[in-house]
């Protein structure tokens, strides 16, 4: 080592020989190898994890070099990034999670494409023998409104009788699985006829902002039930206790704000000033007020999505009050 | 435009105010959104498509300046890039395909993970009404000397009872689904039971570079033979005809190619000259020569793997040879 | 081809025999080629693209099933997909661009790892013989609020000292470069102490998801205005012609959008409700409010922040408001 | 936790109630923190990291279910994992490391872009006070062969007159970057003119199957002397203690291996047949033997890749033979 040599401004090490040790999150690894159960018959376990809340402050504070650290306090800069979607410094943070789960929702999970991925392979073992079962309670009916969701249950004696149904779909597929195993057929082959609620198990291995925007899409309401519920887990269990600070910051600006758009802002500040007719106005300008022939308003997800917005502010809606002054 | 500005060494566009036009493959062209038939119910079409042969030269010779145009030709420019493992200019190039296959391909093709990827989701609308049934005569028995492939076929009458019995279960199975549906259960529930051999439908898109290596793993012998069949389709039929200099250079060094590890290259090398005891000392020292308590070789794939290298340049493996003598 | 396969879903073609022509974008392939300047000597080239705005909606109506056309039309969905980020159906846009630019600007722009990238070889071939030279009236003063900014300009005469001093380095820079290779220097070597201010050249290509970002970045006020000059030409004259209705979207969505934290929306409801004691209150409780020794209010970024954005809406800060009235 | 689940296959967590412990290599442990020096004023730390050779092991057996622990030996097994490509299971292993390296280094190592960087800012920052210094006996001839490569050294006298005018340069731009500085111009703008030879710094995070391929292109020959010293310290010192299974097989199944194309492998396989006509029937019809107007060969890069090769296993070259003969 060349003694002559400029100091490193991001070096914090001192100069004694003993080695700097690794990050360590002490809630974390209380939890380590332990299984959190989800579903029926699915789980999460957390394998490993590089990094805690500190790695990303120390990460953040490359790019304000020598002496800030007197100047920010940790809890402030992580909101900080948060706040200002600066990424770099979360994806210094990795964990790894052992992760069992029907098919069905190992279909939605993969789709995210930045994560580290070993599944258990059916072509090389017998499928793990477990399918996710509905209980007679739990059938959702179609939402109307929603095309892609779910609103409200089945009553359980309806239930019961989907929940029959499954059990002896289930039954069977196992049977045929089985005998084809028996008569000799190639796994990779016998498999293809599972049901999608065959359970499948990973490593999933991911650094801390794709996880973050994976939970924030998986934890939203509008995630189908059964991946929110690993989403969860995940979140409000596991990385809540891995990085607190980070865990407050992302509910603060990501699961619970809320985006205004351009035009949407121009409406709400004229709502505020209490000019009804220019809200109205801007709103029709943007299209937002189109008249059905018989003069009701025609349907449109952007009002819709504003006038949730403004309802949540305690605001009345320009449109509707005019309406009915109308 | 600044007239006084140095030239760039890359644009080779005159000055006259015509558009330059896009890169052009006529071959692609004229198979543009033909539908090329994979399995029972598959296929494959090309949507779109960005780039030709000459852009992966054209791209390639932004490492070489001006004037180089004259020293290479593209053939062996092409040739070079895939030999010596350049990769980025063939991301260069760009394909969208438009694909169906059954959710168990579509299970090992998702893992691909540097593509772009819209596939039809059974949330939204109803499952796709096509599953992928096996013939009587394509059930592939379980292969034993690797666990994760299959090897001969059935004979036409056991495999009869395999398709009947998969039938009796595809019908059971969509019979469920479509009562659910009628019951008003929330298609994203009511999927939750439907065989792996569902099809899915997609729009997958990726560059020529990470597409080469999908149809290197893809194309392979140890692939499972259904996602083979749609990999060659789109490697002969379709890549083939977009960038047939590349197409040519890839069979040479990449799937056709063979790679020989240090201690295969000096084992091969002592087995040219003919020095026997230094081959199986070589061998012996790597540990590819362990013995059973019988004295017989221990099963080593390593050794495995060199045995077929060995006999595929026609050599004789050296400690078969001893063994024949002792 | 299976006469008796089940018609896809998705696949609109006709059963005609001619090919489906790629999709084009007649205002962007009027531009194909032509250098836009950027900065002195800089440059902005569309070297070719995938897809426009009815690609986008193609891949999101994957998601919809049959029939949907119907129901949205095409910006209102390109809306929704932006205002909810549902980000993969623009990763089915691909542009690819040639610039120039300095190597200074060529370090951040390179962070961005999703693009595909081929970058003139400075190993391989002389330096580009171009340096961005500082005009007397563009040098900047450092900002004192932003650590990382700047703010106002110089007067020229202080600025034409700069710009001689920057010249004179400039020509010796050159004349060690030209000297070493005269002399035979590797050029990989020769060009160690080339200024960061030397242009490079680079074909770019990426994906519209992807390219959004970046802009969303380099377009914004915090960017440097270098590299800011480049993302402005691309959005503001390339994409806008490419993809009319992303653009709008893209602009009203995400440009021009305000996000508000959880916390401060509970603050502005307050504020709306005219309920100031609230406000105060929960702004106190976030911390937000913390008092210096001599009881002035502490530098807090997140104050700062709320700050903004409560003008932004014409609405007055409830905490200065109460500093008034005491 | 449900207590009639089936059991994960991949569980072999007992059922105590203390945590599973984290992977860790003792080896690397010992290191971390500790800077290697690199060039005249970098060097390599390692931060942190993830896993070790057994994390490999336990994300390749996913695949291999219940059982195989018995089997295969962990080095076998990753000996195959490497020989064959898989790769996935290398990616479960992750490190952090902190770096300095001259602009110009960074540059290329930057290219990589699966890897995670924090880069200091000289935005918000003064730029690190080092510059990267040749020494009179390191200045590299440019090579004839091959355009982008040097060869031989300069004798020191000729050396010392470079290095003498690099120190001139470096205290110059120094100078006129400090005395921009002093005068209140922008960070960001005042190191425009810095040269390519300034160092930086970054925390640098990669999984290690990337690792490994930065390792495969930068420790090779082609690469630039430079980044190659990095490379060989990342290696040889710290991934060698870290995953010393994984190392050994990555020295011999990749850095040490040759690659042979189809055309090669047939090539080949007449020369060890000692049919030489064949051999240079085959290197005709492959286009390797192309003539000169004088009768001499032309120049070929393939073929002077494939002579090297014949070469490497002590052959001789059958063009060259015949030659002689005739």
């Amino acid at each position: 080592m060349d003694d002559n040599r400029t100091p490193s401004l991001l070096d914090t090490s001192n100069d004694s020989t003993s080695p700097t040790p690794r990050a360590k999150a002490p809630a974390l690894d209380a939890l380590l190898g332990h299984r959190f159960s989800v579903l029926d018959s699915g789980f999460v376990r957390v394998i490993d994890y590089m990094g805690d809340d500190a790695a990303v402050v120390q990460a953040a504070r490359v790019s304000y070099g020598a002496g800030t650290k007197r100047l920010s306090e940790d809890r402030g800069l992580i909101r900080y990034l948060m706040s200002h979607r600066h990424t770099t410094p979360f994806e210094m943070c990795e964990i790894k999670l052992h992760v069992r789960a029907p098919m069905d929702v190992w279909r939605q999970w993969i789709r995210h494409r930045t994560a580290n991925v070993n599944e258990y392979s059916t072509r090389y073992s017998v499928a793990i023998d477990a399918i996710h079962k509905t209980p007679a309670d739990h059938w959702r009916m179609q939402s109307q409104a929603n095309k892609q969701g779910s609103t409200g249950l089945f009553n359980p004696e309806q239930g019961a009788r989907f929940t029959t149904e499954e059990q002896e779909l289930h039954l069977r597929s196992t049977a045929v699985y089985r005998s084809r195993l028996d008569a000799g057929v190639a796994r990779e082959q016998a498999r293809k006829d599972l049901p999608l609620s065959t359970y499948t198990e990973a490593y999933w291995k991911i650094d801390l902002h794709n996880l973050l925007h994976f939970l924030e899409l998986r934890m939203s309401e509008h995630a189908q039930v059964e991946i929110r519920s690993y989403a969860e887990v995940i979140g409000h269990v596991i990385i809540s206790k891995w990085v607190p600070l980070v865990w407050e910051a992302f509910l603060d600006y990501r699961l619970g704000s809320v985006t205004w758009s351009a035009i949407e802002v121009a409406i709400l500040r004229a709502v505020i000033a209490g000019d009804v007719d220019s809200a109205i106005r801007r709103a029709r300008e943007a299209g937002l007020l189109k008249a059905n022939p018989d003069g009701t308003l025609s349907r449109s997800r952007e009002r819709a999505d504003l006038e949730q917005k403004l309802i949540g502010l305690s605001l009345v809606v320009p449109w509707t009050a005019s309406n009915e002054k109308g």
